[in-house]
């Protein structure tokens, strides 16, 4: 006999007579271990308080984020052999997220299992003279990483009996939701900015749910979901990254779990991860860390090492950190990497812990700098990424160049983005090499032929 | 012991003093049999003369169309649990495939086990009430089915002595060949017609090989590349679906191959595919026929029965299936789907040859019912395709309208392309269904809260 959790849909009602709705009923079974949810409870980040997994991201306390904890001896239980006899995708790792152990419960477009690219041609241009791998998180269902964080959001969402899905997005958040709400069926709502990429607009739209273009930047979208959230008419609408926030943070873990398991269960002594709201890199450390106190993997010589990357039209993070401090001052976003574009970053002071517990750096790039890097991982590796794939290969060059990440440490920079969906960043650079009549004469006059 | 064809490049000199090289060397060994090819010749399909495994497309005797024959008793060996126990992608099929068995020897983004997507919203839609699939390969690493042919081509190819790569192409071809050459640090030369969609230029040139708009269309582009391939400036240079041919359209079995497993080793009693030049069709049919034939697959109770698919712009094929002839008049392509738009197609009369053999029937869309076929296909399963997988969905609603598709059989429909190439398609017709202010007072104005 074993003492779990099973989530399951329950309602209460909190002090301020709001329907809350609670993912904790404690039982006493001796089910499969892999049918049951490992994660405990959601913890404050900022002054450890507890509370039942529900649709909560804030502490009652202090107002900090919450952040989803698991059940020691679930976590300790799992093996590798369990893991690699999974489905190829995130679901491998349900064993070690808060919800989707029973596959019928998921609302999800299986992402996840992205190639682990070799990068020698890269590794070499940039200077790296060990091992580079480029984790190419375009490959997702809506080519994103963010299908793995809504997977998860979505599947606590419907345990949660949630009705509707929403979010607040820079982009790929809202194409994400979109399908994953066509999929199952089920009606969405998402916020984006008024002046998204068109490759993200439609992507989005064409799934039919509704589409809510806000006269502003993200971080008003951001704060008005924040607002809706708390009316009746939203009372049922799951915002991913916000009233199940702690839920859909943890999808990002299996961009950690993946890189280890592909590595042949190693973790790498350099990882170089985009930020945005910061918490993707925070989650990709906590995989590691988890990995290596469960004892599936152990930790390299000298630990691991998180960099992170921002552009310089949206640097609030790494400005912070290059100033010796974890105070976030919020900025007004500009340039062209649209989908890192969170000028005050939710995360951001639990990345620069991170990275700097593990002794690494942030940089961040110019608009021109994306541009090229787009290029440069294009025509070495055969991957067209997003601005944010740009953002982080051109932050991994600078990080080279200045000799914050060791060359001759094993390295994986992770683009989490897909190139068709930013087309504009790079139309006024590449094209045709050459245009001629159909013809023989036409490839002679072009000097195709010698 | 065991009399095998080992593929591995050869130079041989033919009676006009052209360079071939040769794909067979026979030896004999006992290694085992998944590092040596099942290929044995290449076949003309029109009088059946045989030829070595070379880099020849043609029959000398009858100009025909040559395609790649197998050694019966290789292909009878292989085993379901053989496949299973391969790679997640087209390579756990290279026991059937004419190469690639050497996992060192491919030139490969690893494309393939794209899903097999469960669609009840779409059957209902569409008036079907067996169980409907939506193969989605719009998966693959460059976003559509090419990635397959592209990677068997390239990596005879490159067993074959070629050193440059090269297609003609109506765009995901172009995008898969530069691909691919970037990741193997290969130069290459891809031809295109001068008004292809944005989403296919730059997701080509980006790769920084050459890229060749030349001023006509497909037909034109092809007509070109049967020349420059002639010549000693080109000697070098694999055209995938020139002078490599056979190879390259190998690879679309994968496409019926993958179906048949992801059901549990059944073929479904119905499948629609896109055609172009025809040799997709063609190929999905030969797939399933070696499947039964190895003893791998049982055929379904009644057979299977095959659907084309084309636009109204360009319905060469359907035309001449209406019209009860297998002679294929050229027409001259219109119309958005341009990654269908072969006027000229190759492998037409063959298609016609499959469909009207399996009592199958083909058909064809317009502008507006690919659009709103597109729109379909995303709202009710969330996988948002380009044109080609809205000429798809489109006809088949219209097969089963017309009742040449039977409602109560299962049925696979192909999406081969992804929608974020051909954006343009609908992007007149979606967008946000409401822009506000960012404020509760906003949300309250366009009806958003009650
Ligand atoms: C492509 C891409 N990469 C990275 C990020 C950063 O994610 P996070 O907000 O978790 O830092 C985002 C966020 O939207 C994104 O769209
Ligand atoms: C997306 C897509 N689907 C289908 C086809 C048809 O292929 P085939 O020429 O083998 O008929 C093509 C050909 O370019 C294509 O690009
Ligand atoms: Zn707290
Ligand atoms: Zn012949």
């Amino acid at each position: 006999m074993w003492q779990v959790l099973i989530p399951s849909p329950r309602a209460s009602t909190d002090a301020g007579g709001k329907m809350r709705r609670s993912l904790i009923v404690t039982s006493t079974v001796d089910a499969p271990r892999q049918s049951t949810s490992p994660a405990r409870a959601l913890v404050c980040r900022g002054c450890g308080a507890e509370f039942p997994l529900a649709a909560q991201h804030a502490c009652y306390e202090c107002f900090g984020p919450l952040e989803v904890a698991y059940d020691p001896a679930a976590l300790a239980a799992v093996t590798r052999e369990q893991i690699e006899a999974g489905p190829q995708n995130i679901w491998r790792y349900a064993a070690l997220l808060p919800t989707g152990q029973d596959p019928a419960t998921r609302v999800t477009l299986d992402p996840g299992l992205t190639p682990l690219v070799s990068a020698a041609a890269l590794a070499a241009e940039v200077g790296l003279r060990a091992p580079l791998w480029v984790k190419d998180d375009s490959a997702n269902p809506t080519h994103s990483f963010k299908d793995r964080v809504v997977s998860v959001a979505l599947t606590a969402a419907r345990e949660l009996g949630f009705t509707r899905f929403a979010c607040a997005s820079t982009g790929n958040l809202a194409n994400s939701v979109a399908a994953h709400a066509a999929r199952a069926g089920v009606p969405s709502i998402v916020f984006i900015p008024g002046d998204l990429e068109q490759g993200k607009v439609i992507t989005t739209a064409v799934y039919g749910g509704e589409l809510v273009a806000i006269d502003g930047s993200y971080d008003d979208v951001n704060r008005l979901c924040g607002e809706l959230v708390e009316t009746d008419e939203f009372e049922d609408t799951a915002f991913v990254n916000v009233n199940v926030r702690p839920f859909y943070a943890e999808g990002s873990k299996t961009l950690g779990y993946e890189v280890a398991e592909q590595l042949g269960w190693r973790i790498p002594a350099q990882v170089v991860v985009p930020m945005a709201s910061g918490e993707l890199l925070t989650k990709i450390d906590k995989a590691f860390s988890e990995l290596v106190e469960i004892g599936l993997v152990e930790a390299p010589e000298g630990g691991w090492t998180v960099f992170g990357a921002q552009s310089a039209g949206c640097n609030p993070i790494a400005t912070a950190l290059h100033n010796g401090t974890d105070q976030i001052i919020p900025v007004k976003p500009t340039g062209i990497a649209k989908s890192l574009n969170i000028g005050d970053p939710a995360a951001g002071s639990y990345a620069i812990e991170a990275v700097t517990r593990t002794g690494g750096w942030m940089d961040y790039a110019d608009d021109d700098e994306i541009r090229d890097a787009i290029q440069l991982l294009a025509r070495t590796t055969g991957v067209f990424a997003e601005t944010a794939g740009g953002v982080t290969v051109a932050v991994l060059k600078k990080l080279v160049a200045s000799g914050k990440l060791d060359p001759d440490k094993e390295t994986v920079v992770y683009n989490t983005g897909e190139g068709l969906k930013t087309l504009d960043a790079v139309a006024g650079q590449v094209g045709p090499t050459h245009r001629i009549k159909p013809s023989l004469r036409g490839a002679r006059d072009a000097g195709l032929l010698g």
